[in-house]
């Protein structure tokens, strides 16, 4: 996942190649005034992340009521700022035709973004951003607790103050979870994901009754032994080697890990460690590192304007995903890489041959932990959230009843139950931050990175590269496909781009039962 | 050291007890609308101070150009305000008896801080934090490189600045000197310190001749392997003890150690590491350690106000220099921790009895680098670089004599002599930072230890206190005296307060003859 923090989004400012005047009543109002503005809100922005990186990778928890008001001001300003007479007078006075390309550019992201933000009174807006740092620590200390109780007073104001922004958010939007959604992916409705949901599910449902005719793999030696360091060594070669660049950004240690970009230059990855579930940060580091490239691949052009970011939460996961998933589950890569995997073990799976390495890593199993969750139930994780969500906003589902809600969604798709809320409800941070309709583009960058890898393999040999010492084809494409535009591109657009064709589910289920298929030594 | 970012002082403020209403033109400022802006300010620089402690700490070298404007940009506009209307307003409007203790108190200091900052322009402000962030880097360059000539463009642009912002923030100060050594020690000139650094060298020297007539100690078991780990189970744990909360500050590696509070609830120490030299981290720890434990215990009714920090560098040296060389060279503190520093190190020091080990840590030598120079030749390394900055603003050297002279004194002084830069002139971050006068803090809060351990003892049997498992008498006559107040009184007024006498070096010299003698083995 990336995380970001506001649902804002970013702004930076872009290089001024032009200088046009417009007349408006007197007043002279150029571009490089608007991007100059643009700028200035960017660059709170990037200091409010970094407030926000170093509060969930070890600020002093004792500090947090302080960095709440620091995060709460600065975030008002920001907001306050992005809706200010200079950015109203820029978008009501500027014409496109007088502007340079990005200038361009910028004015049309910034003019969508101005009506979306427009809509919330700045004094409520701070308070909400208050009321997430404080969420924040209550979930932490939920967690600690393992009880709900501890966290449904700060998820339940959170939840008021988004049910008070929907209406004034809500254009033509057909629910209120549709409006919450389209700020994480353009144009996704209910309407849609139940239609794609629903096919998804009953693949992956169908999928997971044929696997259990399969032979399952071996997957004892999964959860031998191996240290953080023995870990990170393989982790950070890898990533390094697909192209995530380590003098751009850094490696540090979360309780839930997430990407977080202060620029192209920056783009920071985070991750946890469990020395007897070895995957759990190799992949999660291979996640985080796919977000990051996508940041640090952007046109420098775009440099301090809100277009020098993803262009959507599943974009941006399709990019994720594609590290993790696409090339984590691939074997030809696996097949170069387990030599230096055994290496850096240090003798610890001598006597694992590859077949059976590879083929216990895509072991599946229903699990309750979505970011432990094997790429095969993944998307069922992410279908119980949509439809809580749906519920929280669209339905009439308290505070109170979600934790056992959950519980049931679990037992029902998965067949598993959570003990506790820690298994359970308390699992994923992106409540306690507001992210409402952000889940679903979990699910919807698989299936996009899906596409994605059909497309390119009719220019890329993928499995010869990924057998190769040198992964750049990989990484060129994506580059040159997806990571350059930023954010100046929607996801349908570069979809289409990228693929030929509209986001189609039946790519992911295809690539699924390939995968699937294999570990499970099933022929079709 | 503290490194603080700015020569602006901090800006918190306080919770409002009492509000006043005072017209002035029909527009009326009450205490708590100055005391907002005071806090809007304040929180302004709580993010400066992160983004510096990042910058410091791990943040990646390519992104600096963006930092430095970030940095740069929130400075300003701290900047700004702190010379803006409303603080004009509330400094000419409020009075003094209609508010409340702790709003008289901020009025007061931020009257006196008007004035100084009222007198730069902010472009000119804003320009020289960037020049300070670009000078960080190509210090950290130079360093790799060994060559002064890397970092002397940057050093020369920065205190062009300084001498551009001197004459306008002098009043009644003798010399361009005087009016930065005003900026981290009030009431301090160079008149006065002549005489006092006189006497202090003066005095050192006499005593370095007569140690060279006593037994010197056993030093080769000092660069006996210790791990990090090792070094920073004990160091920690000693901190701890001496009363420095983890759970409100962080410990982190950097180049060069300081320490950077956000709020009393985050005060955050940093430290670098020589697994052959376990003395730099142990007590550099210790010393980072004593400007934590000053700002975490700063009365809480000062919060959020420019009186919730340190009120001076040398007060708070003072504190830093407490924990690392006044308990640090006490022999009862060492008697009680040699066994769990022998248990830390695992067997190392089986072999050196107690004795042997506390007399070795009293070494004297001369060194070439300043962290590293033991308590009886620091202050040679400080009157050096007082005099070296005594000649840039005073008189006429030239930023490429720097080096050169800096040997020649280290030869002079102390009979040695860098054969590079690294171990010469670029071993200090504080010039990059724009921190000229702040050096002789270090030695005036050497002096001010030395004289309230004096002060201390009349109260607290500091020996038998060090022998006990209950550090806390010290921690706590050191809170009641100095911590609490925090800016709210000045260096003088404290000294004189908890002492019963102005500033008065011959303790430091009396103190410093009773620990050398000891280690020496000399019978006065």
């Amino acid at each position: 996942m990336g995380l970001f923090l506001l649902n804002l989004p970013l702004q930076k400012s872009a290089k001024v190649r032009y200088t046009e005047r417009v007349a408006k009543g007197g007043i002279w109002m150029e571009e490089k005034d608007f991007l100059q503005e643009i700028k200035e809100i960017e660059m709170i922005k990037e200091a409010l992340g970094l407030l926000e990186w170093d509060a969930q990778t070890g600020m002093p928890e004792a500090a947090s009521d302080f960095r709440g008001e620091v995060s709460g001001y600065l975030a008002g300003q920001a907001f306050s700022r992005s809706i200010g007479p200079k950015i109203k007078e820029a978008i009501t006075t500027l014409k496109p035709e007088n502007l340079s390309e990005v200038g361009q550019e910028v004015l049309t992201f910034v003019k969508e973004e101005y009506d979306l933000n427009k809509a919330i009174p700045a004094d409520r807006y701070e308070a909400f951003m208050k009321e997430t740092s404080k969420a924040h620590t209550a979930w932490a200390k939920a967690r600690a607790s393992q009880n709900f109780d501890d966290f449904k007073g700060s998820l339940s104001a959170i939840i008021s103050y988004l049910k008070e922004f929907i209406p004034l958010w809500q254009k033509d939007e057909a629910t209120a979870y549709d409006v919450l959604l389209n700020q994480y992916e353009p144009g996704m409705t209910v309407e849609k994901l139940d239609a794609i949901f629903g096919e998804v599910k009953d693949g992956i449902m169908a999928l997971r009754a044929r696997l259990a005719e399969g032979t399952a793999p071996q997957t004892d030696f999964l959860s031998r032994k191996v240290t953080k360091a023995q870990q990170k060594r393989f982790a950070e070669t890898v990533v390094k080697e697909l192209g995530y660049d380590f003098e751009r950004g850094r490696l540090d240690d979360t309780i839930h890990p997430f990407m977080l970009d202060l620029n192209r230059n920056d783009a920071r990855i985070t991750t946890r460690w469990n020395e007897h579930d070895f995957s759990m940060a190799i992949f999660g580091i291979m996640h985080e590192a796919g977000h990051g490239m996508y940041e640090q691949n952007i046109d420098p052009k775009y440099d301090h304007t809100p277009l020098s970011t993803g262009t959507s939460m599943g974009i941006h996961e399709s990019q994720s995903l594609f590290n993790e998933i696409i090339i984590g589950s691939n074997q030809a890569f696996w097949r170069k890489q387990y030599p230096f995997f055994q290496e850096c073990t240090e003798g610890t799976f001598d006597d694992i041959d590859f077949d059976t390495f590879y083929r216990g890593l895509k072991q599946t199993r229903a699990s309750l932990i979505r970011i432990e969750a094997d790429s095969l139930t993944y998307p069922l994780h992410i279908i119980i959230r949509y439809e809580l969500e749906k519920e929280i906003f669209n339905g009439d589902v308290t505070v109170e009843e979600l934790p056992t809600r959950w519980n049931d969604k679990y037992e029902e798709y998965l067949g598993i139950r959570p003990e506790n809320d820690l298994e359970g409800i308390l699992q994923d941070v992106h409540w306690s931050g507001g992210s409402f309709g952000y889940f679903p583009s979990y699910a919807l960058g698989y299936m996009y990175a899906a596409q994605l890898l059909h497309a390119m393999e009719e220019t890329v040999d993928v499995d010869a590269v990924l057998a190769s010492q040198d992964y750049s084809p990989i990484k060129n494409w994506l580059t040159e496909h997806i990571h350059r535009y930023g954010a100046s591109k929607k996801p349908n657009w570069l979809i289409q781009e990228a693929t030929g064709e509209a986001l189609n589910p039946q790519y992911l289920l295809d690539y699924l039962k390939k995968v699937y298929y294999t570990a499970y030594q099933i022929n079709d």
